[in-house]
């Protein structure tokens, strides 16, 4: 039986911890090729290069004799790119991105360049899954949920993915104790208040290091943010398609849809 | 009656044209308050800067008596220095993005600098519009829209927007004759099926410029895409909720969620 062919990325950057570990998984499992970030794309969301070229560059002896690329851009270009430079014509059988070295539940997923690389993948039609752990250190401990990851995308290749969607994967903190157990959930209804940390420069003029608190407004039991508190790994199948489809609805109940006069 | 206080940003920078004919059109409706970035942040998505510190600079006499900055960030970082710095307790009755000097249909809101800026307003549960007309071009003539412009915002300080949604507006070109009408849709299933163009450098190094070809693969007449190309303009109510709600149902059928027995 051919092995699944299983394209790996990562937003931290090709040499971060979480990477490695996933690779490692991954070679068990498929034919394993790497294209990941020359450089942290953390925070990066969906955004691709548009004004900008970029770079390609083959990785020798990173991964073992796994095939290997940095590229110059963000989490989604790396995917782009894979598809069209690297993979050409093979479609792989799953995309995965991360272990992210932090948590992307809830509002954290839109922000997320680990989750965008899995959503552009799924937006190509291929599985796709991001795995995150609640550690943001670069030598977070992912020793506790190796095992897991490697379920996860197992049963992701045996028994897919649901249709137009990536699954976001969050780990609890080693710290936190045992795992005790998965669960499928819905996004936390949370959001970062931001804070500015003023500083002047050596001229005089003023800058700000953003800093945020995250505040979690949902208290249901059904979402990532509460089990992930309860010691669950947590999934979630995220949709590409942003339709509120009950504001369509209220919108052509409420407004005034007529072109205003004067254009007539 | 106090006047509604419309805080307005977008993508293609402050001294894009597009800004300066929202900005005209806000001045007429509330007391207007400008943050933009600095530089162009087309294709952006919802990246936020979090390795890197922000500008945030006033601007003297760009809109008339109209407070403005510009800021070094992306979209989403505009909103939220906005908040935080320049409107400190003053919550915006509205927050507009754009006019997009290009289309923000269908998947291209994923990737879109013009809507995080509104899903980022969303998210802190304040009302939201991205506007966006299909021209590419610096000059683009809005002269066929800024009525109609007008009269969405005034409907959503009037009627209000559905709850946890930003809206997506799009226009066609002006090249595609009178507007029909405007229509409440559902985003559009399509996609970017890009292409890399090589070059090499001076030292013989390649490099890539990503060139795309927008492929349309849903022939739903209740899409944007296909309004649009109607001649009508498009108001997709967008949420930041991507929970894909059929997804959790048939995870939970179809996928073994024991752990692994190794971990036990």
């Amino acid at each position: 039986m051919r092995k699944p062919l299983i394209l790996v990325t990562n937003d931290d950057g090709i040499t971060s911890k979480g990477i490695k570990e996933l690779v490692q998984i991954c070679q068990k499992l498929g034919e394993v090729v790497v294209v990941a970030p020359d450089s942290p794309q953390s925070g990066m969301g969906h955004a691709i290069t548009i004004g900008e070229s970029l770079r390609l560059d083959l990785v020798k002896d990173m991964f073992g004799d796994t095939l290997a690329y940095t590229c110059s851009g963000t989490p989604a270009d790396c995917v782009k790119l894979a598809k069209h430079l690297v993979l050409k014509d093979r479609k792989p059988d799953l995309v995965v991105s991360g272990i992210n070295h932090g948590s992307n539940t809830s509002i954290s997923v839109l922000y997320s360049g680990t989750m965008s690389a899995a959503i552009e993948a799924a937006i190509e039609d291929i599985p796709a899954i991001g795995f995150s752990l609640c550690d943001y250190t670069a030598q977070a401990d992912f020793s506790h949920i190796l095992d897991v990851v490697e379920h996860v995308i197992s049963q992701a290749l045996k028994n897919g993915i649901p249709k137009a969607t990536a699954l976001n994967v969050n780990f609890p903190n080693k710290k936190n104790g045992a795992l005790k157990g998965i669960k499928i959930c819905r996004q936390a209804r949370a959001k970062w208040s931001e804070d500015f940390d003023e500083r002047k420069d050596p001229h005089g003029r003023s800058y700000f290091w953003m800093t945020g608190e995250f505040i979690n407004e949902d208290k249901g039991e059904d979402t990532d943010e509460y089990q992930i508190t309860q010691g669950y790994a947590t999934i979630v199948p995220c949709a590409f398609d942003l339709t509120a489809h009950y504001g369509i609805a209220q919108l052509n109940n409420d407004w005034q849809l007529d072109l205003p006069s004067k254009t007539h």
